[in-house]
């Protein structure tokens, strides 16, 4: 709690003290923190419920009839605001001087003076005015009990509120409806925020500051990755799961929202591009009879008298569509694997953006197709969610991803990218082969040059040496030391891998014979490669077209 | 096996006595009936295989060179075909006479005399043609060798061809597309059929005989349900568990792959309505940390040293996304109920839509949401999905759906209900009272009687007498006897029900002990309800707006 405190609200700072003798003695480390928070919460309550008092005496004394007690308080169902409705992005000039009705969050108040407050209103996403309440001299619309009350509420109030538009005097910075504010004549509370948040908007609306809460005793490996998104500057941030722990305040963040709104802007963006490509969404099923894959990743439980699993992907069910003849198929749906590791690119549980599509020809129909399908899916995402990425970028910066200009996306072979490593590279990189796979700095390096010579940080590399692939991928026929193997490649790192694989049992058996089973490995490790052939085969079997695959965010 | 033979190919009826006696001693109806498949499959395969050795004998002897060798056999990876490919939906006039490329399926394939064979191409979904093929005097492009392998394929081979379209004599009515014909030049085996197909396509695209398949010991309740959806006629049908072992060719029939679209169809209208009236879709997680309602239809599962749930419903999460400001949210995707009852309503894991709303002023908003949600759909349906619709009736036989005229949609109270019933219903309901809730014959006398009136399936009762409905919810402000819920109702059946309940914690608890902390309830149960209650409450108090919800199929 203590690193998220609410920006305009202080915490009383000798609360802790105060409270801490009627704790329970602390126990541990974990136990004087919990004990130190709960006390500063009880001495903020206490201290608000004191302010909230003397509020009341002081009115009930300086006046007596408060002629504006209908314009405020708690909402009640016979509560009736009649102005329009008009929401903040469709604010202008049209709505000036008129009175607007408007339900929002109390971002931030505060009292100038004691007849004056001020308040920001967000209604949704980052969508925020600077709201004024000013009692008048005869007491109405606004009185200053009304005033007092509108500044005194709590962050994150949701309420309902009657108001007229007026220009400010200079435009106001800290909201994002900055030429317009709303003079408030009424104000009714829907629902209280908290007295203290577990989590203030401020510190939700940071980048997530580390992975490890109240348990310090982690490795520091298990929070690789995180350490570069938060930012340099000095502002709260809060845990991983002091986020998960406040939920809601995490999902009011304006931050978190963009995200979501640019998820599912990639999941529109795929449907719609596939299905202008005459492919066909279709469900695969969650639970499942048998592991999708090998590997102890698998979440399994008990199902009646049986067992059933979680599948770690749609793999074998969109290769039932293809057999059975639905040509080209997608699905987007959660896949899940039981991989225990706290870092950002391990998930129990995330959403698959999966497709399959029979080939006509050639492998390079579905690389092709994953290609326009990316790029279509980082173009739309330029145009669509132009404000959340530019919005994303404040708290989470990253420079603008560079995408090849419409046909001329880049396209190399495995041994063009050598090449260009060998004879541009950095020095270290003079003697790379063409038969030898890639080593992440190379990658990198190559990312680099790739982005130098095409102004693009993303592009495909082709036909990977034999050695670099599974013994299922098929040679090139134009020349069999490499095979029609592809990486898909962002600023130097692979995310995506494909390839062309045998379609004829035989053809399986024969690449499994001549160039796995004559290595050297342990007899039960053969045996599991091995029953692993015999189940490809059998969906190679079934299956019987060429497909290829990817499963993304 | 025996409930789905493929019906121009006949099983060879000798062959289960013939292979009996090798077959293991049957010790139980199941394992008799096993051991019987598998002699009849045996016997099947030999008989084929000698027919395949005779054939080849034939043909050595009266031909030794076949002219015609190159243009049918096996696909290799150089097998090359030229000609344009052309979709069969989009075949026309253009086409005629010209040469074209197709892969398919062979549905059906027969020889006519020893020089022609006629076969049935499926491209996709029910779209096919026939395909004729017909050795020439000079045994090029098509020698006799080439029209018996042909004619002699596997049914559910999946074949490349190049051939030549035309006009048939007749239209064939056995095909899809009726008025043009393939003369086939060439032919590729991509995939071969298995020798006996587990399920054909014949009763794979007929209704699902029954939800028991070697399991007779079932009540027959279980099957409730099922019974009405079996054709009246003598086809040959296949049980729900023969189809899913043999779901490749379950999902190639065209009916299943039209249920399929259809399913599709909903998702995509119901998203692009929900899109138009600014809603944002939203991702709940499957794997959360407690179950979501009560009882014991949960799946829980070991998660690493915790246990996780599958969630039965997004209900908790699409109420904190209205907490967290997205104003109007829904969801699509996989939810799970541990319901071990085998019946066409009971499913352990389906395809949830849900949605959520904050209100502005009444009910009467979600309720009108919903229902024009609801209509958007049908009337979606009947445009996109005119084909699929009429095809699945074809064998799932139903009546159109018939919905109000747009602006004319049916919405009557609940005592609005029960006077027509008494006044123009059957005899037996001439006293139902304004006060009770409606029975099911109740309930479909009058969805017979609003068909009647207003010409629609489809439409919407409000304000459920109080007892009706459980004491969260809130009463007419303007009759204390009624309060704001609602059911939709399809062809006289519930199908979905709403209600308007209390936001404010203190009122709820005031109807909880009004209403429901009276009851003469064992102490037990009436515990579990208290502690929901609290639970509500918490909700109530995060979640702070009022919000409503639908999930259906």
């Amino acid at each position: 709690m203590s690193d998220a405190p609410a920006p305009e609200k202080p915490q009383a700072s000798a609360a802790p003290q105060q409270a801490g003798a009627d704790a329970e003695a602390p126990t541990s480390k974990k136990g004087a923190k919990k004990a130190e928070a709960k006390a500063k919460k009880e001495a903020e309550k206490a201290r608000k419920a004191a302010e909230r008092e003397a509020a009341a005496a002081a009115a009930k004394k300086t006046e007596d009839v408060d002629l504006a007690k209908d314009n405020y308080g708690d909402i009640t169902p016979t509560t009736k605001v009649d102005a329009e409705r008009v929401n903040l992005k469709k604010l202008g000039e049209e709505h000036l001087d008129k009175t607007i009705r408007l339900r929002a969050w109390i971002q931030n108040a505060r009292m100038q003076g004691a007849k004056m407050a001020f308040v920001e209103l967000r209604e949704e996403r980052s969508w925020s005015i600077q709201g004024v309440i000013a009692a008048s001299s005869e007491g109405k619309p606004v009185s200053k009990q009304m005033a007092k009350w509108v500044g005194g509420l709590s962050l994150e109030s949701f309420v309902m509120v009657e108001a007229t538009v007026k220009k400010p005097l200079e435009p106001v910075k800290s909201c994002r409806v900055s030429d317009y504010e709303l003079h408030i004549t009424k104000c009714y509370l829907i629902a209280p925020g908290p007295e203290v948040l577990g989590l203030s908007l401020n510190a939700s609306n940071r980048a997530v500051g580390s992975l490890d809460d109240e348990e310090p005793t982690q490795p520091a490996e298990l929070t690789e990755g995180v350490a570069d998104l938060s930012l340099a500057d000095a502002a709260p941030t809060a845990s991983l799961l002091t986020h998960l722990n406040n939920i809601v305040m995490h999902k009011r963040a304006p931050v978190q929202q963009a995200i979501a709104d640019v998820r599912v802007a990639v999941r529109k963006l795929f449907s719609e591009y596939l299905d202008s490509q005459g492919f066909t969404q279709f469900e695969p099923p969650c639970l499942i009879g048998a592991a999708s894959e090998g590997g102890a990743n698998v979440f399994s439980m008990p199902y009646f008298n049986q067992k059933a699993y979680l599948a770690q992907s749609p793999q074998f069910y969109k290769q039932y569509e293809i057999a059975a003849g639905r040509k080209r198929v997608y699905c987007i749906g959660p896949v899940f694997r039981a991989e225990n590791s706290n870092t950002p690119r391990h998930m129990t549980e995330f959403t698959g953006l999966d497709l399959e599509m029979e080939i006509e020809d050639t492998y390079e129909e579905v690389r092709d197709m994953i290609e326009a399908t990316l790029i279509y899916i980082f173009r739309g995402l330029k145009e669509r969610c132009k404000n959340e990425i530019e919005y994303i970028r404040t708290i989470y910066p990253s420079e603008e991803f560079l995408l090849p200009e419409p046909g001329k996306e880049v396209r190399i072979t495995f041994a063009e990218g050598q090449k260009l490593l060998r004879e541009e590279g950095p020095e270290e990189f003079r003697n790379v082969s063409d038969d030898e796979d890639m080593s992440t700095p190379q990658e990198k390096a190559l990312g680099a040059l790739i982005k130098k010579k095409f102004n693009t940080d993303f592009y495909v590399l082709d036909k990977f040496p034999e050695g670099a692939r599974p013994f299922y991928t098929i040679e090139d026929p134009a020349n069999s030391n490499v095979c029609n193997a592809f990486d898909f490649m962002m600023r130097g790192q692979e995310v995506l891998s494909g390839g062309h694989v045998f379609i004829c049992p035989e053809s399986l058996r024969l690449a499994f014979e001549e160039k796995v089973s004559t290595l050297p490995v342990p007899a039960s490790r053969n045996m599991s490669t091995y029953s692993g052939v015999q189940e490809f085969l059998l969906t190679v079997a079934v299956v019987s077209v060429w497909t290829e695959s990817w499963h993304g965010t």
